[in-house]
């Protein structure tokens, strides 16, 4: 069958061909705008499109008792340049997710356990937001606030799908009060009184 | 404080904006190159945005031993033009999903129960592969061909994570046999026998 | 001349090839996920292509002594599907632009008349501001949160640009306090106590 | 086999699913910012899918000597929303392609018979030329100017491929000088003096 | 004319611009997900936009007496970033290009000499295809499978647009059995025998 | 609140997410087809999302009596792969911006002094164009030709905004006229007689 195997090398390009089926992100190497550099696809395995951190619980021994585990293309090399990641969620009774948006995904959230209370504000500010049983799935559009919280008894557990293989998370309370923009110009920009305005930046790690 | 609500008004626009921040399929209008007409913004409510066919197990009483149970936009309105949708595989001990290609979407897989063998083949022709356990998540980039099948000894769950809000599925085996292509034309560009694809066309529902 | 006319009926395509060189909002029509649909081309003149809303002042008499006046497709039908428009802001000695984002839109700010402090706060909360003089131009990257204001002793002014047809806005504080989300919910989603979220609620128009 | 045809109504969607594999033009349907309408997918036929206009030679019979033959989305409903189209050029003995960008396009020739000379000028007015011979290829980058004459003694053939469904053409010379822009405005915003500029719309059509 | 030649230095940029209008593939630097790096502009020539691999016949001494000669990214470096290329196809009498697809590109095939019957099959898994003649064209939407086979008694010929400057190909027969994917895994996804499988592994050098 | 702060780790990703906020051009690394390399995110401060070359007045001494200051990627790194960019335009009585398209992208002009008249033509030759005063904001669609010229007694000025981090520019009589594309050549493709070919090579730096 020599023939028909030379055709094919006819047909198909050489090895070069495989950077196009996939750019498994080399993350040491510089990024352009639509995401990292390609590993040379002649060391890529299947263990670069294969993401094993969701095998053990994540750590929801904290203020919100949950734990967001992204699988990203930092932490998942495969997905780099497919416009597509996941992350799962696990949040214990009384858990939640901050209000927070991602800046150029939208997101599918699943529920897989329990019963989570979730929602969205559009830019006319109309919430849309409703209690969710396990099974329910839920779109976020892309870029704009929602909230996720346990609804239950006990754990509730979601998947997060978003149309990005990197979508960053702006979390609003950390945005205002997590970091070094001075309390007066936070408080000009959101209305907010001085006095709230210091205690959050001393409750969320902020200062000035 | 009826000045600040009215430099909302003049800082945002009108009602129609909310047609910008989502496009609820209107299945019954006309459909574009991008997805189907937005509904009214008007009369969208979270029902929109909410899919519930994953509350109820699916039928895997076939020959497959698998259910797939799609929540793509003919299903789930709200992700028309949001560039994602997602789907929920069972499959009984067994069970598989056949080998198969999304024509313009990627796919990442989490195995949320029991083992699945998950696979893809490059343009080039190599294969791709491994075992997975519950939790482990699998990429398969755009357009190529891939596979599951349980490999445990119970049902098996995944996930399945679209980058398209309408992610067809070409079944390899259903487009050589299962349809009315003359089967000296399936032989002739598959390279099979008549008498294999006469046989699999009995099997697969396929004529002529 | 004759021969000539005619082969430039050869080369070009009819008067149907007018509306791919632009599509007009027709804005009384169904939208789809790119924008709204065509006007018809045969219609379509000069003004279509032009707006003149920034020919006399916005109106400054507000609480936050700011007028931003939009040139999006709503009020710029040309736009629709180029993937650009603008905007003007007046904002008195004191004024300010309250912190939003824009979903799915980059936004540049220049500086014509006097002075701004402007800012972006990244999904990592690093913020990056300064005081911007007249002439000054600032970047605000796709979806994150941003701000300005006066910080000179007149009024100042700046033409916005935004990388979408219709960069819809979400103004932070009436996004938490201009709507219905039960304060309850608001206070748990942004670790706000339930005092202040009832007192911006009063403040910004939101009920419950 | 029952199950197994059962089974592929499981996995893949109903009908409606045809539309996402294409979208054939609806010609008298509304267009959007992406193209047409989609028409009807359980009215698509092959003959959608299939352009005959190049089974006849051109029409070469004109100042220029050459014929241009486009199967764009208008001819060739089929390739709508695709991002591709082509034609056929036929140039005699001293024929020619005037210069000419299109908008939003990139354009690759292959020349199937005789010779010609192609190139293209940059936006740094760098001018790519070279003569060319059957069997040769030349892409022209997207929006830039380009021209191609024949170099030889007899018919020169070349088949044009689009980066668009619809490559609109705009003919510098007949921009210039085939419309009713005034005279001295287009001496003015092209330095050429108003004798030149009336003698060539005079040549080609123009008025004013 | 210093004062116009200055003005033009003004209103363009500077030589790095010249890398807008175009990148050509440095085929030995790192790619990244929309393809190869830039070469430097200062070295590009008229040759890097030219591909000549046309000039010559291809070697259709093969099983399937056909070649086919590609012109992308790797052999046309002038085509990267610009979302197009080309191919030739001669097939001797009997010739034929086995069932294959192109991940994430649409393909516009011209029959410049000869019969061809031509198809491709939908994700509904309906067959659409004709015998084609020498002019006719047909487009084969992005990512499924097609197919052509000479219909007639001699050589034909035809052209192949493609919408990605590297169009890969999957085809499908040398994807199930020219590799090492397990025979038993080959059979289980595509419900063919194991006897089938190994005689077609053995056939089209696949092993295991 | 530690466990907070311990939350928001969790929550994000690392220092490397910020490549994904914003990509400021590396200008002396290699480009690809969006644009430039990101320069590595923790240099980056809040001068690379800052112009200020707009703060002192152009040099409007030139032939055209204009000033054209661009604020692409090349001048103003921030805004490297966000699809956006401005520039001033400066022009004395009688002044002019000469026709030109910018290959690849739209531009809205908003004169902000003066008044100005502009125009642009469409693929079917159709002139749009009208005068305009302060205020007034024009959209010239991607990849078509268009112009600006002062229609008024003093000195105009205006913003252009572009759907580009790199709009380039290509001005037609430049392009004609500007280089050593052979005089017989510029003649055969413009239908302009040798002699008006030669004059304008020689006005406007051309050579051959």
């Amino acid at each position: 069958m020599f023939p028909i195997i030379l055709s094919i090398l006819i047909l198909s390009t050489t090895s070069n061909a495989a950077v196009q089926d996939f750019c498994v992100a080399d993350l040491k190497a510089a990024a352009g705008p639509t995401g990292y550099s390609c590993k040379n696809p002649a060391t890529v395995t299947i263990d670069d499109f294969i993401f094993s951190g969701f095998r053990k619980p994540g750590n929801t021994s904290n203020t919100i008792k949950t734990a967001v585990t992204p699988a990203s293309a930092d932490q998942f090399p495969g997905v780099n340049g497919l416009g597509i990641s996941v992350a799962r969620l696990e949040t214990e009774q009384g858990g939640l997710v901050p209000l927070h948006s991602h800046p150029g995904a939208t997101e599918i959230a699943i529920v897989t356990q329990g019963s989570l209370v979730a929602g969205f504000i559009s830019s006319a500010n109309t919430v849309y937001y409703k209690s969710l049983e396990e099974g329910d799935t839920i779109v976020f559009p892309e870029g704009l606030l929602h909230f996720l919280f346990n609804s239950g008894n006990g754990t509730a557990k979601a998947i997060f799908s978003f149309s990005s293989s990197n979508p960053r998370t702006q979390l609003t309370s950390f945005a205002l009060f997590g970091n070094d923009l001075p309390s007066d110009i936070v408080g000009k920009v959101t209305f907010l009184d001085a006095e709230v305005v210091k205690k959050y930046k001393g409750l969320l790690g902020g200062s000035r």
